[in-house]
């Protein structure tokens, strides 16, 4: 017997009993689904293979995606919306990085410091999940996917020159954070 | 089974044992009764769609209407009351937010540094719940609600220009927290 | 069943299974002559009302009465001696607060900053429990009280004025802790 | 039934049923003898009866005594060193204290600042536990002690003038802490 | 009946019921192996006897050994890689220290100031795993090591001078972290 404890969409911390271990990611399916989480997000943010991300399961995280009214797509995570952030491959002779997907939001007066990170300027901003290199994992991956008919979410492969940098844009987003 | 996590009104840490998942509101409501919490407030708040504001079931987070000796509708929350504050709907070239309703009480001084929010001026104040956007959900309504003949707390709906700042208001009524 | 977690007087994280909710304060007492407690001091101390302070059972946040050699009565709570402070009412344009009784001791070098108190001066304190307004509680009361031939432990009301404020007194006591 | 927290001697967070209230000190000793640890030192270290000291069951904190090359009775936890100091009474004006016998070590850079007690000058040590006053208490003691032929660790008792302060001593011990 | 709390390579928080204290390890092993972890890393870093060094299951922490694509051997641990190196035995007349292998990581801007350790210079790393001194245990070893024909990773004894600290080396790994 298993025990997995979540915080609810109402703040409270629930344990739910799991029959086996192989039925664990299925509960968290059916109570992320709901929004309900389970453990803090990792310093840095979540960490997964890139090949993961067109169809990564974000029930698994107890996050969902949402369509701004401007059409964007967001991905909200306990109240609060992340934008998604192609970064190009860096090698240069100092860094050697593969490319990513990164899913942050602008930092806010009442996060702790431990999950700010810096960028250019005076900006501050908070990961949910860093999408880079590792092999893909099919349990990640929402269930029947494709086979269900829902063509696979395809952003377009981070190969293009970096994105403008976080800095440059207005936290704006991050205020209007829908429930 | 599930099991859901309490700080009793002694501040005792009790798990109550839950049958099922369709029962843990109910329990939530038992308990929050006698002013039992289960995890704490969410950084900035507890969010709740507006149109669940004006018949929200405080006590499913363990609060209680108080009515002071001037009149005033509060929100009791482990000792410290909350004042109803209504934000109007703001939708200049850098922002766009939706009408809300807070309830907040002036920061103390042994309040930790991660619940402060800073206002005009020094003044900073804690948020225990924000009701904003989103779709009504039910479940979070008194339950039986006007159909037991008690009328809708109905406060006006938050259109007028965004009262006066907490800023310009003393934070007597923190002081005066009843027990 | 419910399920309290306590820290013993060994400083182990124990927990003991409670049959009914009934049975709670049975078992908070229990365990709490033996010097276990269950959750942490709220925050600015545990709030009580003013007419449980005469007969409050003690041992259910794991504290208990102790006469000091000088004829002095202190709680002890976790190895720290708590002093009884009378506060009066106050009633001026600016503030409006019932009388209280209040059980404090000097703040200590390693005391994590979020429960220490300012006071006139460099004085800092930290409060165990406040007893101030409200409604008596019976369940806080020791069980069978009077009855059992011991008189109720009645201080004088707080009505003097509020007394020499504790930064006028040393920290003595608080380095007399006995075990 | 009660349940026990510990804290293995590979970090691993481990609960262990205990049949009965009056088996736990015994479950205390059988997993502190492989370095399991049960909550946190309190702030300060433990407190102690002084007539504990000399044949004080260290397993049931999960600590255990290490002779040093140089000959030196130390206390192993969680693989920190800590050395028995004596603390003469003290009888002045200000203060009235009772001689002890304190266990502690010089900090180190990693540690908390709640743990961390100042000592003359810039030195900075960390309580383990301290004996001072009280009553003894025989469960406190190794089971059997002085019957199983083992003489009992008698260390003069706290009479001489205050031993030099720590500030006096290098930190070289604390670096020494052997596995 | 024991139960071990993990968090996941989600970083869900699951708990696993383990029938006997004797089964412990290996559960350990079981969901190390998939990256689930138990409690956080001791202050300081984990320690172990240095004569576990060359065979030491890692999986008993949820680590695991990689090789970067230039050959070098890292340890692998929630996302982070960490590098070996070898620290000689210290005997001067201020300090007594016996050889050691260190695994440890340059610190990140998200990391929680206790964790960070100085070094020369600005460079501020943390380690994972220090082996230092000690009796080999063979609870610690990969189970049936080297009778399953696999060569024990004999790494060179520390006895060469003490390596080029980690200030001299760019942080450049630890932003390869594979997932």
């Amino acid at each position: 017997m298993l025990h997995i404890e979540f915080t609810t969409d109402l703040g409270a911390r629930v344990t739910v009993d799991v029959e086996t271990a192989d039925k664990l990611l299925d509960v968290q399916r059916q109570y992320g689904r709901l929004g309900w989480t389970s453990g803090d997000i990792p310093t840095g943010g979540y960490q997964f293979p890139l090949d993961n991300e067109p169809d990564f399961d974000w029930t698994l995280i107890g996050a969902r995606k949402w369509t701004s009214p401007e059409g964007e797509d967001l991905i909200i995570h306990k109240g609060h919306a992340y934008r998604r952030r192609e970064l190009e491959a860096v090698d240069s002779r100092k860094m050697k990085l593969p490319a990513a997907v990164k899913y942050s939001r602008g930092a806010k007066s009442t996060d702790p410091e431990h999950v700010r990170e810096k960028s250019d300027g005076e900006f501050e901003y908070v990961t949910l999940a860093i999408f880079r290199g590792g092999k893909r994992q099919e349990r990640y991956a929402v269930p029947g996917g494709r086979a269900q008919g829902q063509p696979a979410p395809q952003g377009p492969r981070p190969a293009a020159p970096r994105p403008t940098p976080p800095a440059a844009r207005p936290a704006r987003t991050e205020e209007e954070t829908p429930f």
